[in-house]
């Protein structure tokens, strides 16, 4: 687990992948975490609070909190999964499930701003992946990792919203363990294990917005939309 | 990240502590991560099917599948959170929600048998804490993890369902991020990023049962316990 540090403050069109290709050196099988709110912001998707108006719904959902920012989080949901004023749990377009749609106020480049998720994190990961190989001449993974809440258990762990180079899901069906026992029911999500990891290397206030996992021997392609569980196996829709 | 390699089968009243000390050098400040697998069948978590009579529900749910097992499940459970037959999720007396209750019959010790959840998985990672301290002089902490499905994810990731020697929130509540905005929702779960990132050097099949994780530098004592969502809180009950 290598944190990548020393990166500027990222601004709109500033290159992420350069700015990581120059803090660490990178070997052909890394994994390069980083995190949705550099790539966000690289990507444009800040919203001045200035330029919004709330809705009826919005004020009602805010609860004393800025109305402006919950109109923000209903136009990045597709669906209110829960609501509890101010809180809101939202399906996104890419069908996360997550509080207020992944839009977010922290880290954002101005206070009166928020940033959104990427409009298709797995094309920011596969961009930076191909710009990573221009410029490093190595093959890397790339994931974009976003803190998320989970149903049932306190506190957020970082996940896999976006994905390339690197197969999301480890499936072991089929195959039998030490006793025999077929291993029917054993998906595991490999990329937000990864992600999670990540994490723990860059905490949240060092401005430390990516991290490099050696070793993981990896393999294959796929996308974090394959770690979204579809409706109709969705127990919890 | 160190994986625990070379571990036998463990049985009933194994010395699973002394087993982790002989396979690795360990230092101050580790964390020791160990498959909650390990450690119920070291503590006799073990029942046979032929033990166990199925009762009506028990066959309502099996679908097909052995009503034993769904009789041991029933068994485990407070409270059935949804059911699909034979998918049971449920909380179990600890507050865990999760697939049959933690019941899990791959690697059991023997093919008609099922592996229980501990009684009590904070104690279990205490006594490992406390007797890896006696056998090396040094003080880790220690992680007993289960993989857990998520709602609206696929793929399961480990999570910490024991701890011991560390505190599993990181709460960054009143801290500030880089631009001043205060992260007043901020609480990460260290402990579960640790179990998925162990998981990710164990592996299912190749019977390394307990991973290290070195040079964290965590603080603290706490249980994971704290992990349960409070059911005031609990959005998703």
């Amino acid at each position: 687990m290598i944190p990548v540090r020393g990166l500027p403050e990222v601004r709109e069109e500033d290159d992420v992948a350069a700015l990581i290709a120059d803090a660490v050196e990178l070997e052909g099988g890394d994994v390069v975490v980083v995190a949705q709110k550099v790539v966000s912001k690289a990507e444009g998707r800040v919203v001045r609070l200035d330029d919004v108006k709330a809705s009826a719904q919005a004020r009602d959902l805010a609860d004393g909190e800025d109305p402006r920012r919950l109109e923000v989080i209903l136009g990045e949901s597709v669906r209110l999964v829960r609501t509890r004023p101010p809180l809101v749990i939202a399906e996104t377009r890419h069908g996360f499930v997550c509080a207020s749609a992944g839009v977010d106020a922290s880290n954002a480049p101005e206070p009166d701003s928020v940033v959104l998720l990427p409009e298709d994190p797995d094309a920011s990961a596969a961009r930076l992946r191909s710009r990573l190989a221009e410029l490093t001449g190595v093959d890397v993974a790339v994931i974009v990792s976003d803190s998320f809440g989970r149903a049932w258990r306190q506190g957020t762990t970082d996940v896999a919203i976006g994905c390339a180079g690197l197969q999301p899901l480890l499936d072991l069906q089929g195959r039998r363990d030490a006793t025999g026992y077929e291993l029917h029911a054993t998906v595991i999500a490999v990329a937000d294990e990864l992600a999670g990891a990540a994490e723990l290397v860059r905490g949240k206030l060092d401005g430390v917005p990516a991290a490099v996992v050696r070793g993981f021997g990896h393999r294959g392609e796929g996308t974090a939309r394959e770690l979204v569980m579809p409706p109709q196996r969705d127990l919890f829709r």
